[in-house]
């Protein structure tokens, strides 16, 4: 399957449980652009129903496609490539949809998905497989709302780590996108 | 094993080849401490020779364990006891021998490691069969010196995506930690 990722700000909760939407951190961009690349993502969208926050997205991409930014780092350029920025989920489905005749599936993530979870290697199986876009979702702030989470097609567990140590998911969306992308895509 | 992470900035590469000290970045100490307790590392070094950039890192510990951070997100304060900064990585060694009683095996990372790299599931099996410390070596700017990846005792292959897909690594150190932390602890 063809994976593409959203980084959605709305609707997503904030530490009080309220449906907020959170600003666009320029540091996420970069990082999943990077990890996009790695793991071959056909696109990487930044979701924020914000006008002035899209074009802030816009600007960053277009600095380091075709402005100065290219000259300094052209992988990074390169990496930008697929990054793009969209008003909502519905209108990244949609995009992917035009882009490829078929509506996505939409996989929602979390640290805390109180549902039944398709477990990482069945969908590494799938996506090995199958054709088809697939999109991963992941929320910001305090993560996707209940009632958004319901929308999509498939629920990943949250990272863990093994039994036997103590820790429990406390990562940045960074890491957890850069984590389930090697889960799900990475040689091991 | 107990598994400690450090984030060297001294001696690594820059863009030019040349052996440079890379800048303290605030968001890889927040990134790394909470990947650190999400897989229960038991100490997450920042690595420097410079002194002002100790004394910033102090600030910074200091800020999310004792000062308004900890009021802010107590989980992010508790990740934060995890964390340290050290002189160097020999430093680093030395203070872990002093807690545990061992010199810790060096395991170096890096996208692109000359040599004979132990694979990610045999360190994995060795981790949980095996008792003493383990101090993972990640390099910023653009990775550890070759003169001191050779003093390292193993090398971990750089991450890659499965066969087929055409990505290379282009990860920030913010997802290379995350996702070896993860093939070495994660629960899949």
């Amino acid at each position: 399957m063809d994976i593409y990722v959203a980084l959605v700000h709305h609707p997503v909760r904030n530490r009080n449980g309220d449906v907020v939407t959170t600003a666009v951190t320029n540091l996420d961009i970069h990082d999943l652009a990077r990890a996009s690349r790695t793991y071959d993502v056909r696109g990487m969208y930044i979701v924020t129903p914000l006008e002035q926050q899209c074009s802030l997205v816009s600007r960053i991409i277009e600095h380091w496609q075709e402005g100065e930014g290219t000259a300094y780092n052209p992988i990074r350029g390169e990496a930008f490539t697929r990054v793009h920025v969209s008003a909502s989920a519905e209108a990244t489905s949609q995009d992917i949809e035009a882009k490829t005749g078929r509506r996505p599936l939409w996989v929602a993530t979390g640290a805390n998905l109180d549902r039944e979870t398709i477990p990482y290697d069945a969908l590494r199986d799938r996506i090995a497989k199958e054709d088809g876009p697939l999109l991963l979702l992941f929320g910001t702030g305090w993560g996707l709302t209940d009632e958004f989470i319901q929308c999509c097609d498939q629920w990943l567990p949250g990272v863990r780590a093994v039994a036997g140590r103590d820790g429990y998911n406390h990562l940045s969306v960074r890491s957890a996108v850069s984590i389930i992308l090697d889960r799900l895509l990475g040689d091991r």
